[in-house]
């Protein structure tokens, strides 16, 4: 159904089914889609693929959907992991949406030296995956890790995962293999010394260029992101 | 220089010459960078190269520089032209920011059907693309075109310069000539039927993909642009 409502739940989606709508899924239905009761969204939970389903109640508190047929079985969107140091929070908005449109598997935030921005809110974070999930059509929403040092994100890495990090200016060949792979991103004020010295003694990161400008943070993680997908053939 | 404030002025760049800052700029040289009279900065008018000079004089509402030498000859450079439905306020001014990151020369707005932005304020975003320029560390802004009609757009656009419009979603092989063309972008809610149709049989119009997902239309521009740059070997 193209063009359909899409929205996340948490229920289980099976034939028979009922599912529910929280306060702002009811608000976002009602007030700003102006969605009536037989009316028909599409449903995902990230586990059952994507179903019809027909609303059978709505007010302002909530809400209730009849499930009617799987549109789509679920299949596993493997995607890149995108690490990337904390930014000022519209930043970080930024990358957390842009991410999970272009497919990003795995968000793993972390604290690098020069990030200045506090803890962001895991749930204002999940909510923005949610809703990107929702209008690119994916079928999961990306996980998103705790926040981490860089020695502990990299501690932590698994080894057989490429991590590229975005830290050259000059340009260099993409690798083709960016289908398994994760991307490092850092702060606005770049990498320390002694990070760059930690990164670049860290076995499986292979340090990439994305190209001849100095890209804001946000902007390298997107960049980034797609230039991984095209060398995987994901996209283009 | 690197990690040099990076200013665009308006007045010629020569040996001997005085430069003069802005209002604006004088805020952000003293308040916010806390820069003082003596220290250095660079200087970039889009024409003459950029140059070292030394802070002479700098209060609330203004300040004046002594050019002190050339660092880099004016170069030309070209990049892909960038022509984008106008989208709400936020989105727009995304996409000229990233688009100068991503080395636009051209930016071209036009209304869509389907936009619903009104007309943006021209002031605000040369101002934020001169800003993004300064940060990026090109030598140029990129020109940013009154906003037409898609017809006009089209009516006008040079025929010799290939027009990629980001409209499918299955993967298409994308070209490997992007080095002198342009990317067209639509609105939120995508083309009409008849917007579609005008594109169809523009001759200089070729379509292409941005991945399987649904990209949001600032999300497309800056992909597109990455991939266009990738494809001309500007970058990675």
């Amino acid at each position: 159904m193209p063009g359909s409502i899409r929205l996340f739940v948490t229920c289980p989606l099976e034939p028979g089914a009922e599912s529910t709508f929280d306060r702002a899924q009811a608000h976002y239905l009602g007030r700003v889609m102006r969605r009536r009761v037989g009316e028909e969204v599409v449903l995902f939970n990230g586990r059952d693929g994507a179903w019809r389903a027909r609303i059978t109640a709505l007010n302002a508190t909530g809400g209730r959907a009849a499930l009617a047929e799987q549109l789509t079985a679920q299949v596993a969107e493997p995607g890149p992991w995108l690490a990337f140091a904390l930014l000022k929070r519209a930043a970080s908005e930024i990358v957390v949406q842009k991410a999970t449109e272009l497919g990003a598997e795995r968000l793993l935030p972390f604290r690098a030296e020069r990030s200045v921005a506090g803890a962001p809110n895991p749930e204002r974070l999940a909510a923005i995956a949610t809703e990107a999930a929702e209008q690119s059509e994916r079928l999961t929403r990306p996980a998103i890790a705790r926040v981490l040092s860089l020695p502990a994100l990299l501690a932590g890495w698994p080894p057989g995962r490429p991590l590229f990090a975005a830290i050259e200016r000059r340009a260099l060949p993409f690798p083709r293999d960016g289908k398994s792979a994760g991307l490092l991103v850092g702060p606005e004020g770049g990498f320390t010394e002694g990070e760059l010295d930690l990164i670049a003694h860290t076995p499986f990161v292979r340090p990439v260029s994305l190209g001849p400008r100095i890209l804001r943070a946000e902007t390298a993680a997107i960049v980034g992101l797609a230039l991984l997908a095209a060398s995987a053939g994901h996209s283009i």
